[in-house]
């Protein structure tokens, strides 16, 4: 059954932060980019007379997932794959995995598709067997966004069969050391994978993004693409942070996220709050009783978190938090016990 | 009738560069982008980390053509603004007048409609009577890639009338000393322009374009749009360049591009060619017979041209020059000459 559109998927986070809030509420890591990356970006400029030439980038993309550059198509960040996707496909029933990051939904409406909502249960984890049968496009994200739940690769894979196309939306993959149960190395039949360079590196003002797919999809994708649809800027960032190095230097920071993402989450669950498990990725998405009020009370005090009432599957309880630096999340925690919490 | 696609509407000339040629193919201005803009850009690199927000940009282009800012939508570059023109309209009988930039009939084509081709008889000067009265989309070039012809305002409005909506792509009007038969500025009902800032600011690497449109035209093209579509340094650059000092280099540019543009059309035609007459644009179009040997033998000694049998309405005869500074055209009119021309 199509569900009304019963919230505003055109939500982001980028529309909590402003007037000098401190921002816990956009997922983008913070210093970023770094002076090497941004130095790379900068010299660009002396080449924005000619054309974007997308060569180098995408073989560097290929190289570093061991994939053909056939099966790379560039993109102007992630939400334009989600418009292609949306516009190439011609799915009869699409199947989208909530709570998730709306996107994908919203350009699947926008392109005139039906969408099923399948909301996952207990601690947001995956059942394969939720996701209706007759679907023909199923699009889900690992780690997702706002639940910050890693779903098992094996899960995921097992959802790809013969006339379904399985988008799985990686953009915050990186967040996780290692990446064991990423798809982008192993791309089995059917499925697409859609990665992001905005957040671990901080360019959601450039719009770097990529998908992987056979390269029949990929194909039909890039004759659905404007012509020269990534930047050269953008393209010297995707070549730069698809470089072995600049790989290393992610999974050090995704490191020591990790430890402290983990410390926050003990805190904020040692004082009662519900934060949703196992979570994985740059956020933590907790149930507080009224967190609509809650969120405003911190607005008032400077600090803005992403409202979960617009993520189809949460409500109004619910609030997405950006883990930051030590301090930074320390200070949020004081605040939040400043409101009784 | 729909024409085969008997040419490689994907062609152009940032293909025909590269390997060291001098550049007479493409049409960028030499020298650009100029320092204090690249400043500017270098500068945003600094902001990457936050999502772009267009409302200044925006509000930048209305002001410099006098319109309100819903009627204003900014893209990735012109291409861009083809490619939603083409999936928003739902044509029953689109009509592209040629010879012109062949994106707009290959972004049609690509949505799945069929495209009706108008080839302009004498100078390729536009005959309103030419265009079949039931075509509901009429895309047309002003002035005219390849041909450099600059059709009347009243010529191009003219075209307008209930149920269908006239394209016009102005991405080079600012090669126009006062851009007297722009419709940016007057915008009758009816009309979309599509403006670009690659060639005169040397931003081709960047993707920076925008439709003026009635807002409802606006409205259903942004709703096809990837969210966040134009880059932050774009948004900068579409902002530095609407601002009137701005406009005013371009002006000044335009007048000098003017002079030299005309001394090239009357050496060539002193040497008994045919050049498009009446040229406005940064380039020239001329008929030689064998063309595609000439520029073959061009290649040869180091001079780069586009050839012009991939624009619909020309064939292998016809060559587009792009207009350099005097020294560089003396260059070439050396080069042609040793070839017999």
């Amino acid at each position: 059954m199509t569900r009304p559109l019963d919230v505003d998927l055109r939500h982001h986070g980028d529309a909590e932060v402003g007037d000098g809030l401190a921002d816990f509420a956009v997922n983008v890591r913070t210093g970023t980019p770094p002076a090497w990356l941004a130095e790379r970006i900068r010299a660009s400029v002396a080449d924005l007379a000619a054309y974007p030439d997308p060569r180098a980038a995408r073989r560097a993309v290929a190289r570093r997932h061991g994939r053909a550059p056939g099966e790379v198509l560039l993109t102007a960040g992630a939400a334009e794959a989600f418009v292609l996707l949306a516009r190439v496909l011609t799915p009869r029933k699409a199947a989208v995995v909530h709570p998730q990051f709306t996107e994908p939904e919203a350009a699947l409406r926008a392109a005139g598709h039906a969408v099923r909502r399948v909301v996952l249960g207990k601690d947001f984890t995956l059942d394969p067997a939720d996701v209706p049968g007759d679907a023909d496009l199923v699009v889900i994200g690992n780690p997702t966004n706002p639940t910050s739940v890693l779903h098992p690769a094996g899960a995921v894979a097992s959802l790809a069969r013969p006339g379904r196309t399985v988008v799985v939306d990686e953009a915050f993959m990186d967040c996780v050391p290692g990446e064991p149960e990423s798809l982008a190395g192993r791309l089995p039949a059917g499925i697409a994978v859609i990665r992001s360079l905005t957040k671990t590196w901080g360019l959601a003002g450039l719009r770097a993004g990529y998908v992987l797919a056979d390269p029949h999809l990929v194909g039909r994708l890039a004759d659905a693409q404007p012509l020269w649809a990534v930047s050269t800027p953008a393209l010297v960032a995707i070549e730069a942070c698809s470089a072995p190095e600049a790989v290393a230097e992610a999974e050090a920071w995704a490191v020591e996220l990790a430890a402290e993402r983990d410390r926050l989450a003990a805190e904020l669950a040692a004082r009662g709050l519900y934060v949703v498990p196992e979570a994985r990725a740059s956020f933590l998405c907790l149930r507080v009783p009224d967190g609509l009020g809650i969120r405003a009370l911190l607005r008032q005090r400077g600090y803005a978190v992403r409202r979960g009432d617009t993520f189809p599957g949460l409500g109004p309880d619910w609030l997405r938090i950006t883990v930051r630096d030590r301090a930074s999340n320390d200070v949020l925690l004081r605040m939040l016990g400043e409101l009784g919490i």
